[in-house]
């Protein structure tokens, strides 16, 4: 298999995994046990939250360790908005069910919700009105199908000029591009510790200091309070090697990623006629997304080796196309030819062209 | 070491290790991927639930995974409530925090909350009675310090009765003693992986067919949209995998176990004047509760090579008992003797007798 799947999931890296293995067996211990196999379980965790906060630009205090990208933003959106009856929150068209998803249960709840509408460049508007009263904007860093950056940035100070907080979903750009807390304008920051070859079933939430929020989930007191249960230290010193590599490699992996993605779209733009690629502008170096004519899910059906997305749907032999191509405003029928093609640490130059081989050939007979 | 913390955290076995392992690099892809490995990661959560179930006597089906007990216990009792609006609640006295806090939550929320009272035998009050209305009993299984077993079938049969659900925190008793959901009436079961040879970060949530719930977390359809996020295969494999080990091996630990607690409590009660055991009645079998004159704290500082608990709390030099003692009438200084001493796989004869000996030659010089 070509695994061109990069952004829905990626391999966790041999150092990691070997960071990991001794806290699963030998060195098992409860990281609030008092005695000292307690204490050194207590201690990995507090180095692992120094290497995620050290690729965020963030001091180690401000992050906090959940079950999952997930749990993290809705512990972003929820613990915030629950802290401001009534008022109103703000969130992107082109945002993940994991934002999605919790800003719809808190307008039912009662909170107002507006939305940043987007453009065929793949980004949203950086000029859209912001409501008065506005509490919170949740915009992801890198949309994950296209891979086109928003601009967090330009919306936080907006934003910020009106009271508001600004939570960004970082899950697919930490560890591909630099993600810098600061540079960003972001007071909460979304981590997922699988998109970046750290375990699945932890993630991080980036709380700057100030910010206050209410749990999710309620306990004991770990992670200040913030997420109660045993902490996962083996799956939390796994991303904090994950995120300790990327700190060192983030400079070899944009430059490796580029090639690989640019050689990838040469390769598919001269054998596939009336291919496009989608979106404009800042994306992410790993991410090729492309619309071929007719579709794209029984283009990928006819490359069994290769892993790839379409970010269609498939229920009951209907396919739905992409809520974020039709958010964009590009056209149901074009929208069924996408392929998300995304490449990793692991990918190779002879790779790129295989998939581009079978990709074209496959599109030839079709 | 010896290692005799067991209610704390138990280290992953090594057959769930090696089961876990090819999940974390060569079969990585998320299940929610159509291609071949992402069917692949789909069918070893499928395989990892009905291990799970099984264990349980429960249908596969009725198997959500979570992210660990705590959040568990509070998607089963946040879950319950937010569809029954200010109708009361009821749990134990001797609750853990991961069922304690959100009840009061929810009663701060204006949901009533009722407590069932518990006495010196460790076990809450059967024939407590029960709130008209009443939504919902969360009564742990096995309480985690004295290991003793609550009355929760004759407590659920009532409960039912008024037309409650019934939720029970099993974290401590899944893999010790026998645990079928119909057996103890459960409607809703929490079991958290690290407590049974599986991994940190996993648990699962028993939901009985028919029972309604409400997410805690919200985002894509995972685990039939009760828990969104990437599912983490390797821990969810392994918490299957340590079900399974359960399974084969109940009858072999529980013979085990009591056998190495009532050597333990013997040498004890032969060496340490005073020393009484804590509770009565069915308990777990891996579960020493003992209370010595004086500091239980102390007495274990004393013991550098013993790692276990006390079940009480230190802050700024200033020492808090147990609450799970208090809440069974025992006075604080009595509490402030507490030891827990657990027993578990690893544990064998000579380890219980050199504690012994350790624990009464550091009682005897204090």
């Amino acid at each position: 298999m070509i695994h061109l799947d990069h952004n829905a999931t990626t391999p966790v890296h041999p150092d990691v995994l070997a960071a990991m293995l001794p806290w699963f067996t030998e060195r098992f211990a409860n990281p609030s046990s008092p005695h000292p196999d307690g204490v050194a379980a207590r201690e990995a965790i507090e180095t692992a939250r120094a290497a995620v906060a050290g690729l965020l630009g963030a001091p180690a205090h401000t992050v906090v360790f959940t079950g999952g990208g997930t749990e993290a933003s809705n512990l972003a959106i929820r613990g915030v908005m629950a802290r401001c009856p009534g008022r109103p929150l703000c969130i992107g068209t082109l945002e993940h069910p994991a934002t999605r998803e919790p800003a719809l249960y808190l307008e039912r709840q009662g909170h107002p919700l507006a939305w940043l509408p987007a453009g065929p460049s793949g980004a949203v508007h950086a000029d859209t009105p912001l409501p008065d009263g506005l509490a919170l904007v949740s915009l992801m860093h890198a949309n994950n199908e296209t891979g086109v950056l928003q601009p967090v940035r330009a919306i936080a100070d907006r934003a910020h000029a009106l009271g508001a907080l600004v939570h960004t979903d970082a899950a697919q750009s930490v560890g591909k591009v630099p993600v810098d807390v600061d540079a960003l304008g972001a007071d909460l920051l979304t981590v997922a510790g699988h998109k970046l070859y750290g375990p699945k079933g932890v993630g991080a939430l980036y709380v700057r200091e100030g910010v206050e929020l209410e749990p999710l989930v309620r306990g004991a007191g770990h992670e200040r309070g913030l997420r109660p249960g045993t902490e996962n230290v083996p799956a939390i010193v796994g991303l904090g090697a994950a995120c300790a590599l990327a700190s060192r490699e983030l400079d070899a992996r944009i430059a490796r990623d580029t090639a690989l993605v640019e050689a990838l779209w040469a390769a598919l733009q001269a054998g596939i006629p009336g291919i496009r690629r989608t979106g404009d502008g800042p994306r992410l170096p790993n991410t090729l997304h492309v619309r071929v004519p007719g579709s794209g899910r029984a283009l990928l059906a006819r490359c069994p080796e290769i892993a790839a997305g379409t970010g269609s749907a498939c229920h009951a032999g209907h396919e739905t196309p992409s809520p974020v191509l039709l958010a964009m405003g590009i056209e149901p029928t074009d929208a069924l030819g996408a392929l998300r093609l995304t490449v990793g640490r692991a990918t190779s130059a002879p790779d790129v062209q295989r998939a581009a081989q079978m990709l074209v050939a496959a599109y030839s007979v079709s």
